[in-house]
């Protein structure tokens, strides 16, 4: 716990912010901010003045100074100012209910310029943002600052924090892991080489193993990280770099206490989210999601019987939910259980990765389950196979060399527990949340094969795949 | 707010933990865990079963279960096992202080192996792991058991809350932001080269640029993310990974703000990690830090001075402090202010990376600051240039092109309030609290230049460095 008595310093050292101005009527008053918006009324000029907290109406009249008036003549959108001046209480058929120090003005009386701005290659004043997304990333650093833009990130701090709280609550421990890795998390050919002095080593896929290795240390651990996906892949969904937040728990006494274990992490962090930012998510357009009770759950075979009934389509020969599928099941979830959430489970083992518990009943299909979320996964994960030889023999079945894994194996000589756990993608959940149409809106600085902040050229010169075998 | 009232499931299903075992006596209890020792007395065997709680007593009695009995002679170290048994309050004398569960035993009657364990390479049982750095690091998976080495990391765990709460206190929102860049961070020659889908990238040195770029987004802002350090370096402080905790603060009014908010931050982190923690510290012998009210303050110069008296060494030709000027700096801020904590400002401008501000009195020095911690610098920060054409000029300055940093220079072209900021590194700062001899202690996989995991061997392929141009 922090404790506040020897946090001695004010936090903003004299300046208030925009929301707080209600509570100074008559006062003189400190704010600093950007532009938004300037406009000339006659003698007057009118500022929006935009802060971490909101907007503020400034109004700079000559008759009340001279020099304050004249420097506002001179701002332009993004200005960096600091204004002193007096707050000033709205007449009733002057306040603005759309923002939080609507009831109030600020009449100027000194003005300085913190820092200039270009002239804006586009219009930043209006409501929404109306730019296609290379020309919404091409300049990512102003663009950020439209209030449309930023809320996005501003609910995706808070599912994460609203993450970490419920890993908590599952007693898991928060655990720092390597990004740079020997072999290939997965066995897979997308991943990134990296040169690591002369070595050939990867950007890790997925915070997978080294979870694993740590349930067998601290039993429950949680870890938000980043994994790299090197697919040549531009699709709505992909991103090259994906922050991950993952949950991995030994001694399981059964598949349902992961089951409990995913949903109430699932439910408990967007019913958090949704608590405390109802405004943004309604400033957004997003009708809020449903959160029952209780899930449905549904193994997969039963989940793509319901989709035939339902389309007509036939899925028998299908191993897997595809995308149209997903979507289907949660309609039906929606229709039959008020709910923007389903489980499905049991995934063919085929189609899982070699770490997966097959079942035992009937091994063909997994210990495995996606979280569906208001038509695509938000969530994957399973139980592991925790016995060595078990895992040895199902590396070797998917083409997986154990002597790549060598930490990996190691943790499972020395008596692995049962366990499993599941995975988060940051993005992708705040993409669904927020029913964006990209996941790149959901990235701060998406990197993706076609740009690294700046689109690629096509005159730039590429270095040739590294072409030796690890 | 998670709310307690939608988790119906019980935490671990049926199984306690050792720590509840006390109040427990005379029910019958499901445990499970690690075999930490067995011990063979007579007929009696007793095992000390290890969770993440700590360490229970069972003893498995042939007149009791002849069963369990039998299975109990043959359980090895790290086996992991489920037991059931009844809790036997201890007579006094046999009482064992040292652990939370010392006041009982656990009287077998049923156990089951959940996983069996090689022999281990070395024992585990004693209160430390005498290892070479090398032994512990190549058998991490096992070693990391230890109670002596894992909770190291819960102390790391610790660390990371304090300092998001303490971050939350100054209102920054946390921050996603990219590890794959497209210039390297400061310029430098130390970076880890990628191949991106053909094209060269770099992991980033640090989470710099982009805080920077989001303060003009966000105003206050707080990150935990990794950075890359490729320096060919062995020493006990260098590793290639790191974990960086980073704060960034726009519309700062003083440099003195900048001074406060760190100081906040380090002194909150390490007061409520002892906190939470001070059993830790005690089980590894860690001398509790001096926190004082105030922390004292020195420019680097006056810094120097005190060195120069208290050693006779002449430093008036240094630009930097060495380590051992950080250590005698540390011992003066301990003897004349109580203090494990010393903060020093002011260092050459030529000495801090390109976007440091100079101090407009005398700019050959900058407002940059390291705050000093138990001997070494454990975080580092500066305000920063905010002025597109003056950072310009620093840029070129310093050999740096400004057309390589497209969107970090955006930032600035749309009004960059004055800003500054700090950086913590995790594995450092746990090292420096937990006075471990080497960083590598303090990164639960460490890497470096001869390791990821296991030691480079010899025969290693290895690729060529990356011949092309950026």
């Amino acid at each position: 716990m922090i404790s506040k008595v020897v946090f001695h310093m004010s936090k903003d050292a004299g300046r208030i912010l925009a929301s707080n101005t209600p509570q100074k009527i008559d006062e003189e008053v400190l704010v600093q901010g950007w532009v938004q918006a300037r406009r000339d009324h006659g003698k007057l000029i009118f500022i929006d003045l935009r802060d971490r907290s909101g907007l503020l109406q400034v109004v700079f009249n000559p008759r009340v100074s001279e020099d304050a008036h004249k420097i506002a003549t001179e701002l332009r959108p993004e200005y960096a100012v600091s204004i002193k001046g007096k707050i000033n209480k709205r007449p009733d058929h002057m306040v603005n209910a759309k923002i939080a120090s609507g009831t109030v003005e600020l009449e100027a009386l000194k003005v300085e310029v913190l820092a200039k701005a270009e002239t804006l290659p586009f219009d930043m004043g209006g409501e929404t943002l109306n730019l296609e997304l290379p020309t919404l990333l091409d300049h990512r650093s102003l663009t950020l600052r439209h209030e449309s833009v930023n809320k996005i990130f501003k609910v995706q701090a808070a599912i994460a924090e609203e993450f970490r709280n419920a890993a908590k609550e599952l007693q898991c421990t928060e655990i720092f892991i390597p990004t740079i890795s020997a072999g290939a998390t997965e066995g897979g050919a997308d991943v990134f080489v990296v040169d690591y002095y002369g070595h050939k080593a990867y950007m890790t896929q997925s915070p997978q193993l080294y979870k694993q290795i740590m349930v067998s240390v601290l039993e429950r651990v949680f870890v938000i990280t980043k994994a790299y996906r090197a697919e040549p892949s531009m699709t709505t969904r992909h991103l090259s770099e994906v922050t991950m937040m993952d949950i991995e728990m030994a001694y399981i006494q059964s598949f349902e206490e992961l089951l409990d274990a995913l949903e109430f992490v699932g439910r408990s962090m967007i019913k958090g989210v949704i608590e405390k930012h109802s405004d943004i998510l309604e400033r957004l357009g997003v009708e809020k999601p449903l959160i029952p009770t209780k899930i449905p759950r549904l193994k997969m075979r039963d989940a793509q019987k319901i989709v035939t009934e339902r389309t007509g389509r036939d899925l028998s020969n299908e191993l897997d939910l595809n995308p149209e599928d997903e979507r289907e099941i949660c309609e039906w979830a929606k229709e039959e259980h008020k709910s923007d959430f389903v489980t499905v489970t049991h995934y063919p083992t085929k189609k899982r990765a070699f770490y997966t518990y097959p079942d035992p009943g009937d091994p063909t299909y997994s210990l495995s389950y996606d979280l569906l979320f208001k038509g695509s996964e938000i969530l994957s994960g399973a139980r592991r196979i925790n016995d060595y030889d078990q895992l040895v023999t199902a590396m070797k079945n998917k083409d997986v060399n154990p002597d790549n894994f060598g930490m990996y194996m190691q943790a499972f000589k020395y008596g692995m527990p049962p366990e499993g756990g599941f995975s988060f993608g940051l993005e992708r959940l705040t993409m669904k949340l927020l029913e964006l149409a990209n996941v790149r809106e959901a990235s701060l600085f998406p990197r993706d094969m076609e740009r690294i902040d700046e689109r690629f050229s096509v005159t730039e010169t590429k270095i040739k795949p590294t072409q030796q075998e690890a």
